[in-house]
């Protein structure tokens, strides 16, 4: 099975990084390649920048079904473009925050999102309310460090998402913690047991393995996502994308 | 009072059109200068058009409030691109979709709206749960005529309005109807009336109308969005959007 | 255009104080005039206290339109009587709190409202629920000064908005701030200067002013409520009303 | 145990006729006396109509108070006056509607309503949603009969609900029916039955038999609605009824 | 009238403390017996307890309703086995906890319920979500003492219940407390006085009461739960349950 | 991977039915085994039945982790004893119902269930409440033919399948389609393009298959539930369940 992760943001070796973090996380048979936008912004972390990044998405999902891949997934917390790329091909396409939260969903009676910035405390709560889900949701807190130096410091972010996911266990009634950032790739297993040396054994979910697992499942089942909901857009001008 | 009308498709001739039809709506003393965008879709039906618009849209706002503006109104019953654009400007950015449902929600118990496709029901649905105004809705229904075609035909549309407004309200129980397109403007009083006529005396919203009023009062009351929603977004690398 | 503020308490000193500082907010050409209720309470604090209110409101709202007026402001959060008023009459009537709410739904991800005394909280949290807008609140909080005070003691009255407005902001999450009582008219500007000077620059309403706007947009627009929703009340006896 | 029935309507015929249909439906030991407003209006089918019932409501569940008796029933389905009310006096206040729907909800997946107006319609929606019972809502229905002829063709009445009742169980999934007026007071086991033969066999509430009941229980264990809900309002000025 | 009430526990003194408990909550003409369970667990604090529980329930519900009991009772705040149980027979049962969430909803604008374990707050939590009342519940909260302690010091339970309840009021804005077990039998009034001696007069509901009034009533007017929710099972093959 | 499933009725027919149907959908290296209940129903169309099954259920999945299996699927759509059964074990435990409804969420608008017989509907719309995905519901549908039935005669199932299915979608607006019955194992496909021939194209789910792929997503990420969530039950006396 061949799966497509599609990076949302500038810098090759972003992709190079995915394809490797992702890679681990496949099953055998599975082959990941990766994917990083050419046009767009450094990383993600608003709505701006979540715009610029979408129209690179689309490229490289619809690039990617007329390579056959099988699915795709993008590599992103705030699934950028994923309702738009499910209308242009009929691959499935998965998106790491809404794989991860319905699997949570499934497992916890609350669960809380532990994202980047407080800023964007307030994006995931309505994302939470887009797919559904509020009714579930303890709360989203934020470990305050820019998505940029995510990466760099691998052990500062880690600490940091079992001192918050603490505070969402026991202050506002979390059952299970989701990182809020695919740069966080890598260290779920870490978090959970810091939180169970802290006295709090929940679950910690990987988003992109829960995207991954979504996407070999949805492979395996013949299933991909509703063309009625997204429906194939019409033939019409469009300017200014050389691949539209 | 300037007010800029964002026209988020392809075609200097819809910002004339808009530029004049949204003029005769300004109250005295209220300046409506339009602007299409460069590049993006030639209309906007699905969720690949609305992310092919908006980074024209966000260069178009940018450019608004740099020019001196006072506020902006998106063309578009989508609001494509409402959240990035307010983002970048301290100016109130406006959308025609929720100003009209806000408003409708205001004046009646239901409201239903009337979009252009069967395809797009689902998009506007989600939409009113996102604005969060899902008890407010009677019903989503379409004329089932191509939005390319909504400016080229009126009696038509209008026609077409009317019938889908009289089900509306006697079908799904909407007090109130709001036309979905903002291709319909300058309808919405013949509609009124049309609904009248054949015993169902309701109100109608002028989208367009709703959003170039919300945009008037916020530049009186001196308010706009707040940055704590949609907070300016950090320098950083972006490539392939020369306005960035 | 002529808008009618209807004072829903007794005191005719009431009335010229709205009518002034109404007046002053009030856009060029619009023509603010104001009516206390004859029979009422002193303040509106309880139930028991807005019923006694709605009949007086009744009968100013009635004469308004016999007057020619063209729309009507209730003077009160609690919108008292403002379903009933629409049923008398076909020009628009309305209340600030509705205009407040949903004009700040429009601009921020999530409200609250600073009301008056600790017992109104409960009161305020079941409008918001029968406005539908129950998913954008932040929280209600109180200044804990009563009615009759709010207009003796701005300065007092603004330094406590400020002080719940910063708890609102920073422990409950909240967005934008509205005062919770038309006795504060006057106050949001130096509130929002207030907040910004303490690190919290978010935006602040006056309902007073959000509702002379919604009436003046709706005037241009040749809007008001649904029939359908508030249909005119049949004849019928009534008696001990000597206006009805 | 005394139990009074307010009659929120002019004339004093239809208190007689509440004190005999209650004090039939009355348990052994319980004494109900009917008190019918001496201001108002002669029925209640509009929020104008409600707005002025409730000051003379008030003044008779005060009234009602002082002379010792031990619970008070609102004799309308629009539970007219029961927040103010309760405001007022600490012996339990009870009203029909809110007493069936609670009922009703605990009896069954979803309960209709069928009310007497189609404009009415819209009014006890809202009243479900304000009571947080919406999720199960099945419908509202009208048998489309004025309030002042119900009372007097209870043959008509009755065969009009089990009409509208058997097209709210088939067509909308109800489960348990509530007739929506106190004047159709002594119909419901006929409706049951009617709605037994044609065969749906669903239970049908009695509204004013189930406030009755809600009022001996709350006696009987020595319990009240929350004065912290409820406050007793401040002593103020009030103009124009004397007997505040 | 007779009233049975099943205790879900094994324990032939669990039923005749029941007994006696609710038999001098009965009113007058009311003969109450009770039936422990014969198969199951010695206490329920746990979905695994409860399913043990549940097939003891049915049989005893069934076996009373052949020995002519008019209503049931089953004393646990998770009402095993109501659902089932009524599909089985057609008189009444009766749950404490929807009888009593439906009784605060009527009587307050927020609830709070205290339970045993901390670890039963999620359960309880959902339990609220099922019976639709999720809009009125201020919180749940724990006593943390194990439910078989708690009928062996009452003193040390009511004390617990007051500190909660305290922290339910003046934290998260509860206007009226239930304890949430029925273990507690006889703990309401003290409770209730505790609160009002530190500050807080809120109602305290007593769940076997509330539910014991319920039954009641319903015997009274001759309803009972809807048969079209809770059908009667068809004849099938069921091994391992001699009395099925 | 050895993923044990246990099938809530007797008859150990049934449980080689399971084993081989569920075998052909596992992927290289899962190993299905299944085990029916010993005491238990045979068949689950009632909350009775279920109630009676759960004991079995729990019996099964707590001997399928002692002998050392991986994850257990319950093969039903009632996801009977899913609750306790997570209590017991520390490996997944996963029911149909929950992972094709939260998959459907993921793929689609909204979604409609077509079960078994009429009276089940309520049943499954609670079960949607439960968990949370009330928002995503279309409908639920019925195809009225016993359970017993459903596996003698697969094509007629299929048939009408389809014909609900299309009533679904064309009346009820659903954009996917679950089959409500795990004995409608295998029809999926047939059903998917019964529906495309018929002009739907739309996913239809198999639940089983849903199930089976969570349960092997969640072993490869070494996941499960939150025992915060589902804590083991404490040591208890427990009588007449030989295996507790």
């Amino acid at each position: 099975m061949q799966i497509r992760v599609v990076v949302p943001i500038i810098g090759q070796q972003w992709a190079e990084e995915a394809e490797k973090a992702y890679g681990e996380l496949a099953r055998p048979g599975t082959v990941v390649s990766a994917m990083a936008i050419e046009k767009g912004p450094a990383s993600i972390e608003t709505h701006r920048d979540e715009a610029l990044a979408v129209p690179g998405v689309l490229f490289e999902v619809q690039k990617a079904e007329q390579q056959g891949v099988d699915a795709v997934v993008i590599d992103c917390m705030g699934d950028p473009g994923l309702e738009a790329a499910r209308e242009l091909v009929s691959i499935p396409v998965v998106g790491p925050a809404q794989a991860a939260m319905h699997l949570a969903a499934a497992l916890a009676h609350r669960f809380s999102i532990i994202t980047v910035l407080e800023q964007t405390i307030p994006v995931v709560e309505e994302q939470v309310v887009r797919y559904g889900l509020a009714g579930r949701l303890a709360s989203v807190r934020a470990v305050n460090i820019p998505v940029l130096e995510i990466k760099g410091d691998k052990e500062r972010v880690a600490a940091a998402l079992v001192e918050e996911g603490l505070r969402a266990v026991r202050e506002d009634g979390a059952h299970l913690i989701i990182p809020g950032c695919t740069g966080m790739i890598g260290l779920a297993r870490r978090v959970q047991e810091g939180l169970a040396e802290r006295g709090c054994p929940v679950p910690v979910i990987e988003p992109p393995w829960a995207a991954l697992k979504l996407a070999e499942s949805l492979v395996d089942m013949g299933l991909s996502h509703s063309k009625r909901t997204y429906p194939a857009p019409p033939d019409k001008e469009i300017v200014g994308y050389e691949f539209f």
